[in-house]
């Protein structure tokens, strides 16, 4: 039933008239390729390609799932011819350093792109997707020489990238992994161990897969100062790069899942298999780093792409369905009147926008700060974009997937019981979201991330740079209605910061108890400023000539329905947060 | 995965600390029976069944669904000889009227009986389930020759009955419902139309199926006021009670859902059926409220059932799974902790146990209430009961309904990758959970209802013999450290409501702009009452001698953590309803 239409005109209005990435992409290289027409053009075939494609691959990937045999895995009919359009296409290469065979626009541009296919189908564009982090990671951390052997076909996509972190017993606490290397002829390493929870692990899409491993050495350290980073690749490669004898890899199983069917995950069981060390011995956290902090970017869009697919058949329902009149009589020749009439079903459409397009905004403006972390020439601005990445890059993973799941839910709920039929395929984004809290870092571990190892770790300072780019938009804007609310909303998560930081300082649980909440408060406040930001867009707009007075009003009302119906979650989450660890004393046994 | 065991501890904290049900036994005739060995020995065998029968059903009824063929349904594996056990040992007749061949216990106990079952498999027990809410609408409305007839089959269980409603153009506004009666020789009608979405309407597991349905006469009025209500038996039945000649009724298809797999989900297709009207002509919706008060107080024992069934697997989960260390080490031995020594764990297990224990309390005294209104020789019980029963029902199943949603969600998270994987059973909780707020009218139907029909129609007085149950509750409790916020609570509840009142003359919309949170407010504040209560009991308990601190000093937890990280939720809800509709205009068109 999905009838997915790329959102462009809020894509570009976060592209153009909010963030101005063409005034960004004139400042570097990789940028200046990416005109407006460029950039026009490039995401009208990627609405073409994900519209058209897949889109309908969707339902019949969660219908079909994954078959597993004999350590073969065959994705749902029409992945991989779906597959091999988008190779050959160049989709993959697109935003990869020409020396690597790409295109070399800018990464943001990418992004953009996978989003579009992401709402399209979540499950097939992880196949892809996961390369992206491999690439970047053997980039950043092998030698020329593995460099010159994998990369050319990961770009091209012929071949494609797993990360392959966690084992049965060892999920969020990689420091418990048991998986060995054990070093061979040729500088080669022997790896030996199984992984579970491998997404795209094995499939039928490409030649070769090449995994990138976390295992411990010989002589490594206990815990998680003692794991290193090896590429382990499904078929040896030779040095020109082709395919040779298959290594000893294999996945064991798949798993039966709530949702993404469409995408293996797999038990992958390594059996003295041939490997590369790809980073410095027992730094392998580090270097994998790159890959996860990638993904996390990529889970945040998956939780938006869920919440876009849901709405836009939440919204076309409401349209068309009839049921009971409103006050005011919007169909009097009919029976009833379609629902989007009653105050209820558009307090959940708001609730669905406003998560959307702000999550939007937010991704956007992170995908900027990649741009700049990898082309800019400027020192200053890689460190404050490192920043900012750092500390917005765990509230954009956790805030969004948490989110996703209540936006996902009110895609149900507008259908009333056909949400709960699978032909309506309203149900599926809702079980494909709530993967989104939980890999790559569940939302507790998002929350540690940000409240523990960011900010109170940096007595704060981490915060900073995000704080001062908010109050120099509220000092730009000083006539904004949203402006005081915005410096207050700061004010407020500046002091429960400081607050959370001199508790922790007396009882280090605070931090534990504290970290889903602020995690959540810390995600309402950033979209605060987002949303601030929008209405003085769309102020602007409407305040000049303009075809689109219902688009910019519309910003209006969501940024209206957002100050006053969703920020104030802030006011609960605060006193829980203040509630303190004293509220969480031992659970008592089961009985 | 399951291990269920039926919460018996807290079943009887309820029952005998909180609510005191001996003493509300002796009252009446039915309850006489019910001395505290027989309701222990009836919810023993209660348990016994549903942990070692129905349990071990609910992941094959999940795994298989139902299967149509031909207009026939095969239920999954397995659940066929379940129900022949069910019926064999009296369970369907338990709180039936002897005269009807019943036990004459009271209502309120088969219903603990009915929650016991339901938290084992929720899809199976929906065939019982229904059946209750038929019976009782029969006898409430229909001839003595059709009670004569179709009763006693029904109360020993070996037929079983639907409600039809919905029909594919009307769900909650079922003032559309285009399905026609015709009257035919002996008093008969012919029933023609399709109805959707009937649960339990095909099946294997009953002789006869007796569909309780709503339909128009010939010179109908159009809208609500002109729907009345037939009986319209599977099989007809002689003036013996014999199963005689097929009905034109038939099952068209059923549908593939998200959840509630086990249960039979059917388009029901009357062809000229044949039928009884069991009500006064176009009077059929008051009549179908029997069944559909019934039926709301069971879902929101689903909601309940599905979150204890998700929390006691959670639990066992968070004490038996190691990772990470926590700030004072439990396990110094394993290389890791058990994660239930993190903060974060213990603040989704105790946001689920509130919602749990405090919606069981909520369940019992509703079911308390059931036994006055049905059973009580005095008017003024009576009254009174009813008064309750009004208000709190849609309190009761779309609050309950709603948090059953984040509770079952947290039992996925705890599990962390796992929960999202299907062999450990969490992902179905979530699934089956979510149907609870649409089906029976969605939460939107029971904030209208409660707000709208209920509170603001009555000028108010609806809240009234609840507020005065709360602060009498208040007045005999001074001491209690949550007496003063129980007070502040209601009578922010009341202004809240005062305010509703006066914006709703202005403008009608406001009441359907604020029915969603006013609802959730409305069952966070009832829950307060409920905490406060069950602190002063566990209080009472500790200052004595008792061979369970542990279970009364969880209580006492679970309360302050309500009181300090659930309830500020309501800050939240006050100021979304406050907003109003202003921040809900028409919606913006799609692109």
């Amino acid at each position: 039933m999905s009838q997915y239409q790329a959102p462009l005109r809020d894509m570009k209005f976060q592209i153009e008239e909010v963030l101005d990435f063409p005034a960004h992409y004139a400042r570097f290289a990789q940028g200046q390729e990416a005109s407006p027409d460029i950039v026009e053009a490039i995401l009208d075939g990627a609405a073409q390609f994900a519209e058209n494609v897949l889109a309908p691959l969707d339902a019949v990937g969660d219908e079909h799932g994954c078959q597993w045999q004999d350590g073969e895995v065959t994705t749902p009919p029409g992945f991989k011819d779906a597959y091999q359009e988008y190779i050959a296409n160049g989709w993959t290469s697109l935003a990869m350093p020409v020396e690597l065979g790409g295109q070399g626009l800018p990464a943001s541009l990418a992004g953009f792109c996978m989003e579009i296919c992401t709402t399209a189908n979540h499950a097939w564009t992880m196949y892809p997707g996961l390369s992206l982090g491999g690439i970047h990671t053997i980039n950043a951390h092998a030698s020329e020489d593995i460099k010159a052997r994998y990369l050319p076909k990961l770009v091209a996509g012929t071949w494609s990238a797993t990360m392959c972190l966690t084992e049965a017993h060892c999920g969020s606490d990689l420091g418990l992994l048991r998986t060995k290397a054990v070093p061979v002829e040729d500088g080669m390493y022997a790896i030996s161990g199984s992984k579970i929870f491998i997404s795209s692990g094995e499939h039928d899409l490409t030649e070769n897969i090449v995994h990138i491993v976390l295992a411990r050495l010989p002589d490594a350290p206990p815990g998680i100062k003692g794991i290193s980073l090896f590429l382990v690749p499904k078929f040896m490669v030779d040095a020109q790069g082709n395919v040779g004898e298959r290594n000893q890899v294999r996945c064991g199983s798949i798993e039966h899942k709530m949702g993404i069917h469409g995408n293996a995950t797999c038990v992958i069981n390594f059996d003295g298999a041939k490997g590369y060390l790809i980073s410095e011995p027992h730094k392998g956290m580090s270097a994998m780093f790159t890959f996860i902090n990638e993904s996390r970017m990529g889970v945040a869009q998956q939780g938006l792409a869920q919440m876009e697919a849901s709405h836009q058949n939440a919204l076309r329902y409401a349209h068309e369905r009839v049921q009971f009149r409103g006050t005011k009589r919007e169909n009097p020749e009919a029976a009833a009147d379609p629902i989007i009439v009653h105050p209820d079903i558009r307090r959940m459409l708001f609730t669905q926008k406003a998560f959307i397009e702000g999550g939007r905004a937010l991704s956007y403006f992170l995908a900027m700060q990649t741009d700049l972390e990898r082309y800019s020439e400027s020192a200053a601005d890689k460190e404050q974009a490192d920043a900012l990445l750092s500390l917005l890059t765990p509230i954009a993973k956790g805030f969004l997937s948490e989110v996703s799941i209540e936006a996902t839910s009110y895609g149900i709920q507008i259908l009333g019981g056909h949400g709960y039929i699978r032909e309506w395929g309203q149900e599926q984004h809702f079980r494909d979201a709530r993967i989104t809290s939980i890999y790559e870092g569940t939302s507790g571990i998002q929350g540690l991330d940000l409240l523990g190892r960011k900010i109170l770790a940096s007595g704060g300072k981490a915060l900073e740079p995000f704080v001062k780019l908010v109050l120099g938009f509220c000092q730009e804007n000083p006539e904004s209605a949203y402006t005081p609310i915005v410096q207050k909303q700061i004010q407020e998560w500046i002091a429960l910061t400081r607050e959370l930081g001199a508790k922790a300082m007396q009882d280090a649980d605070e931090v534990n108890s504290a970290a889903y909440e602020y995690l959540m408060y810390s995600g309402y406040t950033v979209l605060a400023w987002i949303w601030a930001q929008a209405a003085v867009v769309a102020d602007k707009a409407l305040a000049g000539e303009t075809a689109d007075r219902d688009f910019y009003q519309g910003k209006l009302n969501t940024a209206r329905f957002y100050f006053e119906r969703l920020l104030p979650r802030t006011l609960a989450l605060a006193a829980g947060i203040r509630a303190g660890v004293g509220t969480l004393p031992p659970f008592p046994k089961a009985e």
